[in-house]
């Protein structure tokens, strides 16, 4: 079966990938320190962070990266979504939202695949939504409490659910789609 | 003399050098794309770009990085200065201050200076103020409107009076110093 390197600092990640890809492939844990490139666009990140690691390992593997992007805000926070939340938090979003009447957001993951020979692919998955008026709902983390898909919150839908409809789910599909193509 | 190339894409920054150094060193322009590393310290973002310079041309060279960051937002925008203004601009910033009395904030310029033999130094330029309640002022660029040192906002001084006292001239004035008891 194919081996895959998910290279990233989060275990959870990993987990998520296995489950994701049994059957399909096997998949390994390898922790590195990647330097964090900046760019507005998010599949940009993923192709640079998976040269890095592939110049480093040589062999197959996958990094990702997420942005979280408000229409409003000419896509901010997009590509700084971690930095931003951690911050000025959920409060600093709604307080510069007030007023705001187009209130559309989207999250997308971009995952880059380095193949063996260590050409990249990149493959993403965005959900639309919109910026609530206010924090709603205790799962997930991050920005789920404030972005709403239909009259839920990614906080409010339970995370067996988010976790099959999420942005990085439709990522991983796509992928493991593309694999099984091969 | 001694040469020293700085490395960027915005041709003003290397007039300022120049007349800076004029009589101690002699300035080239080099126009290079360097990854943008990203760091909450814009001292290690100067330095990753001075080695991958270096790394590029094998010559002794500059380049810098410039933070703003505000005491009551735990340092944002920080080291995403320019994107921050670019999405949400200073009314985002005034916006996300209402009703914070905390208005402290800082600019930081990090200059990094790769020798000849590839060792990096790094100089760095601090100016310390506060976020006004509204934009005020003509001059500069940025979040030169909305911020204050004494009574006058950055925008409020002449060019030529803030280009002797700015965070960018303390760095150059520190790196200068240093060289000259090389």
């Amino acid at each position: 079966m194919r081996r895959i390197a998910v290279v990233t600092s989060n275990p959870h990640k990993v987990e998520e990938v296995a489950s994701f890809f049994a059957g399909v492939a096997e998949v390994e844990h390898v922790r590195m320190e990647i330097p964090e490139y900046r760019d507005d666009d998010v599949r940009v990140i993923a192709r640079e962070k998976a040269r890095y690691a592939y110049s480093q390992l040589g062999q197959a593997l996958i990094v990702d990266d997420t942005a979280f992007s408000i229409d409003a805000l000419k896509g901010f926070p997009g590509p700084y979504a971690a930095y931003v939340q951690d911050r000025i938090g959920n409060d600093g979003i709604l307080k510069l939202m007030e007023g705001v009447t187009d209130r559309r957001a989207h999250f997308e993951t971009a995952i880059a695949y380095a193949d063996g020979e260590g050409e990249v692919h990149i493959f993403s998955g965005v959900v639309e939504g919109e910026v609530t008026g206010e924090a709603r709902g205790e799962e997930g983390f991050g920005y789920d409490p404030i972005f709403a898909v239909g009259r839920r919150t990614f906080a409010e839908i339970p995370l067996g659910e988010k976790s099959k409809m999420s942005h990085r789910a439709r990522a991983l599909a796509s992928f493991r789609a593309w694999l099984e193509d091969q």
